[in-house]
């Protein structure tokens, strides 16, 4: 039986991964500190606070899981590249995998990060030829774990795969991230003040994202993954994209807000490993995940109005 | 006033540096799960398991250190290399200096090791130029212990000294390791079995290694530097050496054990940073600092007779 714990489990990757890990045969534990994340057949629901190291003990002595499946993080849009959250992180994600491999854990993805790379080269990233050279404390912190997480893993027989995340976005984004952002102010008839929109980035749609993990973890595959599309576009052109769809009064305003500072112009993977070693290819065009993303947001606003 | 929590206090290089520190007119705080650490007047000990975040959270907010000296490790002998204990140590690491910085800690000293060095390169290792590589899970652990500390410490500007330990021997150290084995061996009139002794090591007396992380701490230099003599020699030597010093009927029998696996045939410190910017020179030759062993071994021995 392959038995799965899944951590950030109703995050917005996380609680996509659900319905497609009971699909694809794993009896699904799913980590949350959330007391009522939306229900899914065939999933245990644990709500412990990752950080408690005896909660985590206990996990996974209680379950002696075959698969771990590692989303959970800080994530507080703008916040997360410098929290000091990011150590807690690396030191609950290590007693997380410890206790895992303990109690028999055989293979485990993790969540790692395109912020990893060095930024100064290539827009390019390639998993064996971009150097890591992370500029920020969320992208040393994801580097750090990934190379202890390696080693133990190798020194104890268990897989590891590290999933490296570019962008995404979809239903249940946080809403002061850039595609809901955009959404809600032109569906509100708002000029939406932008950066200048030339970045340009390897977009994906969240379920496509949560997909290519399961897709992972159910696989042979080892090692570091991008977790891309392997195609990109300008900032810009997503936001045409929506006003495109939207059709209203409101505007998107290129260039009324400066570029984040030390964001890199091309930042875009090599999807090769996923694409060619794994055989996946995401579902949905970017026309398709923005007219669905709208439509999610519209009937939010519809719901919240009739309230 | 200068206040420091020193960890592994009670350890083989943190013990040494405790008088050294109340020299330098720090208010010592000394960290140690052992109960019944030798006395050294001036210091304040507390005896905490740093494995329990709660303990660490409450002493530095007791404390409020200015200053942190960070040297408490796993560091069984033969175990420690691929030992999973690696894992808490990174994770207690940082919850300590998270906490320090929290309560206004300003500047932090840490020990790293030359295990994190890519072996395979020249024999010489700078810490500007030669590459990080570790091969081992106490490398590696140790590696990305700093990434993250250097990252998290540069955010909050607070100072980070790396120091890089090599090799070090001296009253007071484990017996199963090369110096006092040999010693002991000696002292017993044996013939130790030794690997072939033609690795050429940097080898430095534990009263000096303190002394050299005493005076980084108190000084304001920053970021990775070697704790090493910049002086190197065979293994054959050192043990030469403890044949010519004892002269019994002892000996050393070189090449009856394999050389560890993986082990580099040079492996030397470029200690320039430690020697020029510093300016810190050691206090022992190997010829004194080796007598001095010697002696405390004997005496040792001439007690455990006596008893």
């Amino acid at each position: 039986m392959k038995r799965v714990i899944v951590t950030g489990a109703s995050g917005f990757i996380g609680r996509y991964t659900l319905p497609q890990l009971v699909q694809a045969g794993f009896e699904v534990h799913a980590v949350s500190r959330h007391p009522d994340p939306e229900p899914c057949e065939g999933v245990f629901w644990h709500h412990i606070n990752l950080m408690d190291e005896q909660s985590v003990a206990t996990l996974c002595s209680s379950i002696e899981a075959s698969h771990l499946l590692h989303l959970a993080w800080y994530t507080e849009h703008g916040e997360f590249w410098h929290a000091d959250e990011n150590l807690d992180w690396v030191a609950c994600s290590l007693h997380l995998l410890k206790y895992f491999v303990h109690h028999g854990g055989q293979r485990v993805v993790m969540a790692g990060s395109c912020a990893e790379y060095d930024w100064h080269g290539v827009g390019l990233c390639s998993e064996e030829q971009t150097p890591c050279n992370p500029a920020t404390l969320y992208g040393v912190s994801k580097h750090a774990l990934h190379q202890v997480a390696a080693a133990y893993c190798s020194n104890h027989q268990v897989e590891l795969v590290w999933g490296r995340v570019f962008f995404l976005y979809g239903p249940g984004e946080t809403g002061s991230r850039f595609v809901p952002a955009v959404i809600n102010g032109l569906l509100q008839q708002e000029i939406v003040p932008c950066s200048s929109g030339q970045q340009v980035r390897d977009f994906m749609h969240v379920a496509d994202v949560a997909e290519a993990f399961v897709a992972l973890l159910a696989s042979e595959v080892c090692g570091a993954v991008n977790v891309a599309s392997g195609e990109s576009c300008r900032l810009r052109e997503i936001g045409e994209e929506m006003m495109r769809q939207i059709r209203g009064r409101g505007v998107v305003e290129f260039g009324a807000l400066l570029d984040r500072q030390g964001d890199p112009a091309v930042l875009t993977a090599d999807a090769t490993r996923l694409c060619d070693e794994l055989g996946w290819r995401p579902t949905y065009s970017l026309e398709q995940g923005l007219a669905e993303t709208i439509a999610w947001w519209k009937q939010r606003q519809e719901k919240y109005d009739a309230n």
